[in-house]
């Protein structure tokens, strides 16, 4: 699994008990399972179709720092599956897992469309 | 299931499909799971803990409005189980639904605590 | 009055006293009114022409919940005429009553439209 | 009247109707507001109490400039009224005008309390 | 060098340090260079080309209020050079000082354009 | 250079001219290099001082991914100074180069302390 984006912890991300809210925290997720998916798909037009459950094993405080890792679960004919993990840089204890999570590969008319990819690519492979 | 906060789609809540983007809803959601909670629990450290599969049915679009419905599928010791679903006010159709998510009350410490509730209480039937 | 939406009072929201910052409070409820207005007058094309004087009379401290209600007060040919009453639902007080809102009914050249409509509808009941 | 602060109307600033959304403006006056009776009163515990009825003349579109002008109509023994006037530096046209908004000088103990002020003050004439 | 925007520090503005971000302090400052650029040049497509070594002086705390002051250094054929200093008005330090940021005034095209200028107006100056 | 957090571009980054504001780029790459020299220095106590001159090279526009990539130029005694590169991921061109940037080590008393590190070090390798 490779940790790309971090996030430093505001007052404006705490819950009402002053520790990371689970809402903030699942945006955060999302935002970069989208990223990933559309870097590996090329292809901008990706939604979120289904999460598998979320367990919320720790939590993160005001001034932590926390770091968003996914990896690829399966690649699917219109969408690509992926697994996340995100950690608490200060405690390095996990703070969430997420075993799978669907996303899919739409076409110009909003409706799912086969990608044509079977593997992870690097974007620096990409490159003529 | 009671329907209450409204909200109403904007271009920062997009994902790159133009339409709503799956994180910032399940931001919206968590917040109201927590704001039901608290008036539920009469608590305010409350923290969500974990959240059955997610499954995004149908989306929304800039402009429209959507209505956050939450329902007590169990009340537990220390904890308070909801479900939830979200509509489209404009087509009318469910957006996600979530059978089961845990909210757990803490104490001080920021531990389990009982909570003592055993039912819904309206507040308008807790005023002396 | 019915009460729909419900706002979570955080860090951000806080003017330099310490409580709830009006600006914040008065963003809140032009919002709702729009969303209201939008839901019966069936037109997102709605703008707020007017309101009547505001009185603060309470407030609302970090972690207090608010809720935010409406009533018609009158349909106008092009407009609709709105009240509104905030409440905190930790004490139980008013924190505002606005009297009167005027909203008002474009059509697509952006001028004021005839909404045809008379009085409230239940969005259940449009269901055909 | 004095113009200081400039906002730019950004796309999450709109209304439905594509506008100004007139909460955002409300936000922003108010905190101009509050900004302006602190530096005057040399007090950071200034709290809105009162705003007369408010008319929205004109508005603005994504891309232009308004300025926030504020002149003080009275000043009381704990509190400062304060009339406000918002242009589109674009079309020259006046947005809204609030005749007179009060704003409350409290004490530590959150109660009002007199500010001893009888005159506009300029920052630069408080130097030493 | 004229100030118009004063901004409010508010708990979402704060670095780790518990002092006022410098980066967005950055993000305020490039906002008001581009309004400013947006009025002198009457064209509201200009971008930030390039700014001079930025020192941080002092910094501000939260509920301090400070000003943006901006002044012009050299009209060029296709740009508009500004020199910015922010000041901490509770303070009266001086917060940051930029020599010189280079605006380029663009055409339709997305292209560097004339724009024609030789030396500041003012707004009322302009109406015919 | 190890590039870590991505950023997407969205409708509320965007400056006049429909482009990646200049000034949201600049908040994006001072926090990230706050959080780099917090995990590098073991300490959250670390401020902004310096930056050197900032050229905007390229852009990027709604949808765009960007990337943020930090390498370390300079341990010094109570500083880390850093250099900075951000690239869009969609159009593999460089957006910004800052080659300098000085961050400060403070102690309790917000003043500069010696932080004791002389080379990067990889948190796995931290682990006891």
């Amino acid at each position: 699994m490779r940790f790309h984006t971090r996030k430093w912890v505001k007052p404006e991300d705490l819950n009402p008990n002053g520790t990371l809210f689970g809402g903030q925290l699942l945006a955060w997720i999302d935002e970069e399972l989208a990223l990933y998916s559309i870097i590996q798909l090329e292809n901008s037009r990706v939604v979120t179709k289904h999460m598998s459950e979320i367990n919320f094993t720790s939590s993160a405080k005001q001034g932590d720092i926390i770091e968003i890792g996914i990896a690829v679960a399966k690649f699917g004919k219109t969408s690509l599956t992926l697994k996340c993990e995100v950690r608490n840089m200060m405690t390095r204890e996990t703070i969430i897992t997420i075993d799978s999570t669907t996303m899919v590969n739409l076409g110009a008319d909003g409706k799912p469309k086969p990608h044509g990819k079977t593997q992870i690519e690097f974007v620096k492979d990409r490159i003529n």
